[in-house]
């Protein structure tokens, strides 16, 4: 088991890009040290390759709340809304069992932003959090009352994008 | 084999946390769809999570390039250069001999900040990258020219830090 500190609640957000992979990059992190850790992926059903390659490690659960098409923001379809939904109990499940020493929900900012989940669900899931798990919230777009309870914020800048310069959007490098 | 597609110059960067952990990430990914990475760890000895979860994955080759201890800016340990010197030399052998779709040189930005490497001598190695291969460089402070030089650069802004409040460097989250 790992060392026992006090749980994070950190976050992801801004328009650039690392957010999702930086929640991986910390997942592995924590895996290394003999953490456990439950990783959702909102608004998510393609074959991402950290969901590929994460798929079967030891002590991390992978789990897919989304699926792979665009989420139709002004009239969202009742199954992606039923996924999130989902998605959401299962992420509560995950941080209140005490199995998990971090929980990351990725893309929840999201999944948030285009109302699927309520930002006081999910400042109610952030209050029952047990002290000692850490969960990581990414996603642009992160609510400023999410801000507010995080630890840690950190905001990613598109200072220069290949997809602005005609790049194809590649198979491990975007997704 | 992965599907070859033109490969990017990716800088993450600035003073916030996940620049690392975003490279980390972007090797999983790559992982997951069959690449082939190699990841060196410029001015670092110790035992990150990510060294730990990582040094045995298949396709990947994880290599060290400093001491776990701090490096003098002004004064540089001899020991401190040639480590890193040693690993440049070592990144740009696994850069050129076209066994890697992805190398990442995490802190490298920082390795050139306090002069043991040189701008002129990070850019002519990316002068010399084979078009295919992805190169990612980490490290606050990327030089202008890099800036230029990348296909892709995000800065990492830290909007909130646990740090500043005091909270102690937690194994699992900070390394």
């Amino acid at each position: 088991m790992a060392e026992k500190k006090p749980g994070l609640i950190m976050v992801f957000t801004g328009d650039g890009k690392g957010k999702t992979t930086a929640a991986v990059g910390q997942a592995v992190r924590a895996l290394g040290h003999g953490f456990k850790v439950y990783m959702i992926h909102f608004m998510k059903g393609r074959d991402y390759g950290e969901f590929l390659a994460t798929a079967k490690m030891p002590n991390l659960t992978v789990v897919r709340a989304g699926r792979d098409c665009f989420v139709n923001r002004d009239k969202p379809d009742p199954i992606d809304v039923e996924l999130a939904r989902d998605g959401f109990k299962k992420a509560e499940e995950a941080l209140l069992e005490g199995n998990y020493d971090m929980v990351v929900l990725d893309e929840i900012n999201v999944a948030v932003d285009y109302g699927l989940i309520t930002v006081d669900e999910l400042l109610d899931l952030l209050k029952k959090k047990p002290a000692e798990v850490t969960v990581i919230l990414t996603g642009r777009g992160a609510p400023q009352e999410l801000v507010k309870a995080a630890d840690m914020v950190s905001e990613i800048l598109a200072i220069k994008h290949h997809y602005e310069e005609g790049a194809d959007c590649c198979q491990g490098i975007e997704y």
